[in-house]
C-alpha cells in the first residue's frame, strides 16, 4: 500500500478525552475514531488488526473441530425471559422495540440463541458432541464507556458453546477450548496465564479467564512464575485425545487475580523466588456450567437408552475487538505502537527519505514491487513529508520493520533496516535486505 | 469435513412459512434458521457461503483502490438530523434509546456516518480521491418481512462511498465500480445487467442497478440481447485508466426493470429478435449524488487555489446476504441447489454407500484425505443412512461434484463423479477422479 493513496489519518496531538495509552495511541495511529461514546469506527489500519486477530481465533477454534457460524446482533426478549436473565441483566442491555412494539434487544452473549437452535436440531446423543461458535458484534451498556475499544458498548467477540451428553464429555470440551486459549493467545505474540474465575452472570460450576500481561494491565495479579516459561506451541496439539494432563499442568501453579486473590495460599504454595506480581488485562474467558440453560430452555436429547437427558453446557468467549487494545497496552514504548508480527497491520514499512531523487525513488520502488510479488504485506511511505515526520509516523503505527532509504546509502546501493521493538539499525544492499524481510 | 461431525441440520419437510424456492431451500438445506421476522442465524454451511461471497466482493472492492474499514452499527440520531434524513427515513428506521436516553439508530446506510469521519480527517485535495467501503450489518425495519434473507430485516451488506474533488474525478470513481461490479458479480458466476435506475432515498444524480437474471425473480426486466454475450471478465481492467469506454458499451443497448421500462422505447431502439423479457433480481446499486450530503454536513476541502470546496460524493451498494438467496434463484431445480463453483460452500461432496465396507472405507478415506490435502474444499458424508437419503442431501446442499463409492465399483476401484448442473455421470478410476476433481 502507497501511503500516498491510503487513508491514514494519524494525529499529531494526544487526544485528551483517552485515559490509557491503547487508547490515545488507536486514536493517533488511526486506528479508530469515535462514532459516540464506547462506539467507534475502524479505519483501515484498525481493521486490518482485528481482520488478523479474527483469523488467528478463528484458525486455531477450528482446529479443534468447532464449527463457525454466524447468530444475528439482535435477538428476541421472549427468549431471554425463558432462560430468567431478561430481567437479572440490568440497564447494561440495550432493549429495544421494533415498530409492531416487538421486545428485542441487542445480543449482549448468545447462550439462550444456540440452545434454541441446538434443541430445534439436535434430538440424538449420536449428533453430540458440538462445539459452535461465532465472532459478532455484541453491545453492552455500560453506564460510562472509557478505555477506548478496552470497554467499548459495541465490541467485537469470539463466543462459542459446547453441547455434550454427559459431564465427562463437557469437561473434555472444555479442556480443549482450554488449550486452544492458549494457544490463541501464543500465535498472537501474547503471554496468557489462565486464572481461577468467578463465573458471574453467566453461572455455572467452573470457570478461568485467561489474563495476558501488561503493565498498564487493569488487575493486579499473582502467580507462579514458572508459567512464564510454559509454551503452548511447543508441540503440536491432538484435540481428539484426553488433554488432563494438559490442562493440570496450567491449573495447578497458584495463578489470580486480585478478586481471586489469597495471600496467604500465595505465600504458602509458592517459593519466594517465584512469587511473580505483576498487572494483567483480560482477553478471554470460558466457563462450565452444566445444564443451566438447557434445563431452562428444555435442550434435551435421547441418550443410548432411550432416556431424554438435558445437553451438558459451556461457553467460551474471546474479547476480539478488546485485544487490540489489550495488545497495545502489552506491546507499546513512547513512541507508538510495537505490533507482535502475527497482528501488525503491515509488516514492512518503507520510508523514502527523499522522493523525486531518482536513486531514492529507485530502490524504494524496487523494494515495494518485490516485496508484494512475495506477499509480504507493506507500506510505503512515498508522501513528500519531512524525514523527522516520517520516522515519528512510522514509530507511531509500530509496523515490525522499517527500511530506510536515504540519498547518501542510495547512491551506494545501501538502504537501513530499523527492527521497531528493538530499535537496531542496520545498513545493508538492497538483496541482503530483501533476504531479511522476507524470511 | 466428515459429515458425522459436521452442524448441518437438513429439513425433509418444505417449511410452511416459505413463499419462495430460494428461502425454502435455504432452510431445507439447513443453511439458515429464523431467529425472528426478518432475522436469522446463519448456520455453518450457509455462513461458508456468505464468506465466500464477501471474500468475492472484498478482493474486487480492493483491486479498485477502495480501502475497507468498519463502521459500527449503531449510530447516533443527531448525525442523521443533520443530513435532514432522520425524519425522513420514516419507519423503517430501527430507533433506539440507550440507558442515557440518547437516541440512536441501527444503521440502514451509512452516508452521514463516513462523510462525518472523512470531514474530520481529510484537509486538502491532494489526499482525494478516495474510495472507502465496509461490509457490516445493516437493519431495516420491513413491515412486513418475508422471502427469508432476500428481504430480511437484518442483512449483510457492502456499501462504500467515494469522495473527490469534483464532477469529472466523481464520474471517474463511479465508473471504477460500476465496471467493478460488473466483475464481482461474474466471478460469483452470475450474469449481471446494469439498468438505468432512480435514485430513491439516497438522492442524486445518476443510479444504476444491478440486475441478475433468474426465473422466479422479483421484477420483470426488458434488454438487448447482446447483452448476454458481454463478458466483463474477458480482460483485465486497469482501474487507474479511463473507463468511459467501457461503461459505454454496458449503458448504450436498452435495459430497463419494469418501474423504469418504456415499451415505445424499446420496440423502437432493439430489433425485434433482440427484444429479451425476463426476470431478475437486484444484487446492486450505485449512485452519484454530489454535493447531498457534503453540503448539508460541511464537508469541504481547500483546491490546489486555496479555495473550500464541498466534497463530489458516490456511494455504491451489494447486498451481499441477499446474494445467497439471489444466487439460488438464479441457481437450483428440482432437487434441490445447485452453486456455482465460485459461491458453493464445499466444491466436492463425497458420498460413501456402504459405511462399513473395507473396500468403500478405503476409497472414501483415501480420496477425502488426498483432496484436503490439495486443498479442495470437501464434504464426506461418512453417515450411516440408505443411499436414497444420501442421494438426496447431497443434490439438496448442491454441491458442484459429487464423488460417489458404492460396494461394487470399489471392488473393481472404480467411482462415479456427478456434477451436480447437468446430473452427469461418469465411471473412473480413483486418480482419474482425483484428476478431475483437482483441476
Amino acid at each position: 500500500m502507497r501511503l500516498t493513496n491510503y487513508f491514514l489519518p494519524t494525529l499529531r496531538e494526544i487526544p485528551a478525552e483517552a485515559q490509557i495509552n491503547s487508547h490515545r495511541l488507536m486514536l493517533r495511529a488511526g486506528l479508530i475514531r469515535q462514532a459516540s461514546a464506547g462506539i467507534y469506527s475502524w479505519l483501515p489500519l484498525g481493521y486490518r488488526v482485528l481482520q488478523k486477530i479474527s483469523d488467528i481465533v478463528r484458525r486455531e477454534q477450528n482446529l479443534t473441530g468447532a464449527h463457525e457460524m454466524l447468530m444475528p446482533t439482535l435477538q428476541l426478549a421472549e427468549l431471554w425471559k425463558r432462560s430468567g436473565r431478561y430481567e437479572a441483566y440490568g440497564p447494561e442491555m440495550l432493549r429495544i422495540k421494533d415498530r409492531n412494539e416487538r421486545d428485542m434487544l441487542y445480543g449482549p452473549t448468545n447462550e439462550e440463541q444456540i440452545t434454541e437452535i441446538i434443541s430445534d436440531t439436535i434430538y440424538s446423543y449420536k449428533n453430540l458432541p458440538k462445539i459452535l461458535y461465532h465472532i459478532q458484534w455484541k453491545f453492552r451498556d455500560e453506564v460510562r464507556p472509557r478505555f477506548g475499544v478496552m470497554r467499548g458498548r459495541e465490541f467485537l467477540m469470539k463466543d462459542g458453546y459446547s453441547f455434550d451428553l454427559n459431564p465427562t464429555s463437557a469437561r473434555a470440551s472444555y479442556n480443549k477450548m482450554f488449550i486452544s486459549y492458549l494457544r490463541t493467545f501464543a500465535r498472537m505474540g501474547l503471554k496468557a496465564i489462565p486464572m481461577r474465575a468467578e463465573s458471574g452472570p453467566i453461572g455455572g460450576n467452573m470457570s478461568h479467564e485467561f489474563i495476558i500481561l501488561a503493565e498498564t494491565g487493569e488487575s493486579k495479579v499473582f502467580f507462579h512464575s514458572d508459567y512464564l516459561r510454559f509454551d503452548p506451541l511447543k508441540e503440536k496439539v491432538d484435540y481428539s485425545a484426553d488433554l488432563s494432563k494438559d490442562v493440570a499442568l496450567w491449573t495447578e501453579l497458584y495463578a489470580a487475580t486480585d478478586e481471586q486473590h489469597d495471600e496467604a495460599l500465595f505465600r504458602e504454595q509458592v517459593p519466594p523466588e517465584k512469587q511473580h506480581e505483576g498487572r494483567g488485562i483480560e482477553v478471554g474467558h470460558i466457563f462450565y456450567f452444566g445444564k443451566k440453560y438447557s434445563d431452562a430452555m428444555k435442550a434435551e436429547v435421547l441418550d443410548s437408552n432411550g432416556d431424554m437427558v438435558g445437553l451438558e453446557m459451556g461457553s467460551y468467549g474471546i474479547g476480539v475487538s478488546r485485544l487490540v487494545g489489550a495488545i497495545i497496552e502489552a506491546n507499546h514504548d513512547e513512541n507508538g505502537i510495537v505490533w507482535p508480527a502475527p497482528v501488525a497491520p503491515y509488516n514492512v514499512g518503507i520510508i523514502n527519505l527523499k522522493i523525486g531523487s531518482k536513486e531514492c525513488d529507485e530502490i524504494s520502488e524496487d523494494i515495494y514491487a518485490r516485496l508484494k510479488e512475495a506477499r509480504v504485506d507493506v507500506l510505503y511511505d512515498d508522501t513528500d513529508a519531512r524525514a523527522g515526520a516520517k520516522f515519528a509516523n512510522m514509530d507511531l503505527i509500530g509496523l515490525p520493520f522499517q527500511v530506510i532509504i536515504g540519498p547518501k546509502g542510495a547512491q551506494k546501493k545501501l538502504v537501513e533496516i530499523k527492527t521497531r521493538a528493538t530499535g537496531e539499525r542496520i545498513e545493508c544492499g538492497v538483496s541482503d535486505a530483501l533476504c531479511k524481510l522476507m524470511a
